[in-house]
């Protein structure tokens, strides 16, 4: 008989873990997966609590590692049941995380179990990856954990991040990439004076129009097999200059850019910094990156993963790159990484929630997916 | 022998009229004018005072206006003379409005004097069109006074305005049309979301980008015979978002264009709405013209203005459109109009001041376009 997720998931909602906070999360996870042999080092990193947990088999078998999050969103206002109470009311369990991702690191818990149980774990060797620093700003968690992991000689073969990933129904979609982002801001200096004499002056909002027009005039490309295009959106220009009669000083411009494998950081900076340079010679620019763009081009992996997702749920499983970042960005590094998981409709939401039995199926689901990637 | 415009220079400088104050300035010319046989009229519109004083002679002659203003821009600080003292050191005269241009309605006012002493006078028609608002917002003071002189039959023929248009040498330079003033500013009007979803988002940096490349890829002409080309100053623009990950709901701009002829406010709003309504159809726009751009082309009174130039100075009299704005572009839909006065070196400065001997040649100058003008 399938091990219910349920009370796990209620246990790690009830510890109110927002961001980097751990509140008795990770606790819960060893409390968990102890019984069941697996081996859990706990990894403290700053203030942030993480958990590496293994579980051996004697054999030679593949490697599947689950990376998730205990950490969560701040809760908000206005909820119609207390964000972290973990109450069921018809049949659906009300609160932060039960979708991003408790709910998801549950199903994950009880599907190992349940593997564990019918002798399926045997074939090769099961990992948790659990950090409570990815909604935060993701220094001192999964990044670091990997390092570990490396230095220890602990590389799985495939990672399943639990993001929660299906868009209607479950197992509707999974995530082979993410784009990347990247951001630019740049002030361009001008020469100020009166709107008389422009010739004595020299107008940094006319050299900031140039590079704005010129870096938005077309699209950054097409997109690829697996990604839409990238995108590029101007956030704000700012001048603040409350007189008309003098051309400014200066000009601020700060932009985002969401960009497939096409584009690195790298290749950016370079192509702002070429247009920059024509046209505003005179500027101070800073760029960063929070994640470069990652595919994980179809393959066996995939392959099991979307075998388990029509067996298990009867959906297609259709492959995307879509939406915003995730700790798949930091592990694409070390092993191919795709991710599966909940409905996320009311992700980060007020009143987070999933039904009990969506829950149950998604344990379900990762119970397939464990016996597709050892078997 | 020549009347010393000195005094009466003192006398206006020692009234604090800074605009739209008037402190007795008014009453200062009446005093000078009255004898000479000119007739004084009080022209009060709002809280600004103006003075039209005419003198008729018995014949058919032409009528010459000398158009000035008596009000001044506030002194600052850091005189090394009181500001309105008027205080006379090594020959030169101190004070706020020496130079623009209590100092030229001196001028004139003894040029009047000696050309009323020798018979000149006698062979036409000389008027003063005196305003308390020309530093100030100009609503109150020549236009006004121009309305009734219009309503009073008392249309000059031509007119000189007594603004230092000299640059280095007195006589060096004669105005003979400004360019105009207009100012636009616009909201563009977007739709706010997430830059990770930029397709269910409308970016106004964008479509401001486009509108500003458009307005300032090419010059707005390549002047004219007496100008130089219009332009186009974006004075700023602004949208005050603080997060990088926001595509903002609208974005501001704000710019001024000084222009010749070749363009009117009507035109150039034409223009401006046109590519809005091309590049960003959502917007709020609003528009305003402090001037329309004039130019009183050669011909017998520049001639002349020429003529007593060289006569008296032996400068050539360079005909000028360049500078701001003056009362000028309201006269002209009088009567041709120029302008001709003072070395501009210290208006609107600290220590604005004239050599005493430049002012009696400047009295000696307008005597001379008073000859020329009624010869």
């Amino acid at each position: 008989m399938a091990t219910d997720p349920l009370p796990i998931a209620q246990d790690l909602i009830r510890c109110a873990s927002v961001t980097p906070a751990d509140e008795g999360a990770i606790a819960v996870l060893e409390r968990a997966l102890e019984p069941l042999g697996f081996q859990c080092t706990r990894l403290r990193f700053g203030e942030v609590e993480n958990l590496f947990a293994i579980r051996r088999s004697g054999g030679n078998g593949p490697h599947l590692c689950f990376a998730g999050h205990t950490d969560v969103v701040p809760p908000g206002e206005g909820w119609t049941h207390p964000p972290f109470a973990a109450e069921v009311e018809d049949g659906t369990l009300y609160g932060r995380g039960a979708v991003d991702m408790k709910g998801g690191v549950a199903a994950f818990v009880a599907a190992a179990a349940d593997v564990v149980a019918d002798g399926t774990a045997e074939k090769g060797t099961l990992s948790f990856l659990i950090t409570g620093d990815e909604e935060g700003v993701a220094v001192d968690g999964t990044t670091r954990v990997l390092d570990w992991m490396a230095e220890n000689h602990l590389v799985p073969d495939m990672c399943l991040v639990g993001e929660p990933t299906s868009k209607e129904r479950l197992g509707d979609t999974i995530k082979i990439g993410r784009r990347g982002s990247f951001s630019a801001e740049f002030t361009i200096h001008g020469i100020q004076g009166h709107v008389a004499y422009p010739e004595r002056a020299d107008n940094p909002v006319h050299r900031l129009a140039r590079v704005l027009y010129r870096l938005t005039e077309k699209p950054l490309d097409s997109g690829t097999e697996w990604f839409q295009a990238s995108t590029l959106q101007v956030t704000t220009v700012d001048v603040g200059n409350p007189t008309n009669n003098i051309v400014p000083a200066k000009a601020f411009a700060r932009l985002n850019i969401r960009f497939n494998p096409t584009h690195t950081a790298v290749s950016l900076e370079a192509w702002i910094r070429g247009i920059l340079a024509e046209e505003a010679p005179r500027h101070d620019a800073s760029f960063s990156c929070s994640g470069e763009a990652f595919l994980t081009e179809p393959g066996p992996f995939v392959d099991a993963l979307r075998r388990a997702v029509q067996a298990s749920t009867g959906e297609e499983g259709k492959l995307d790159t879509g939406g915003g970042t995730s700790d798949a960005r930091f592990i694409t590094r070390l092993c191919p990484v795709a991710e599966l998981g909940a409905v996320g409709t009311t992700m980060h939401k007020v009143d987070e929630r999933t039904p009990v039995e969506e829950l149950r199926r998604l344990s379900s689901l990762y119970g397939a997916v464990i016996r597709e990637c050892l078997g």
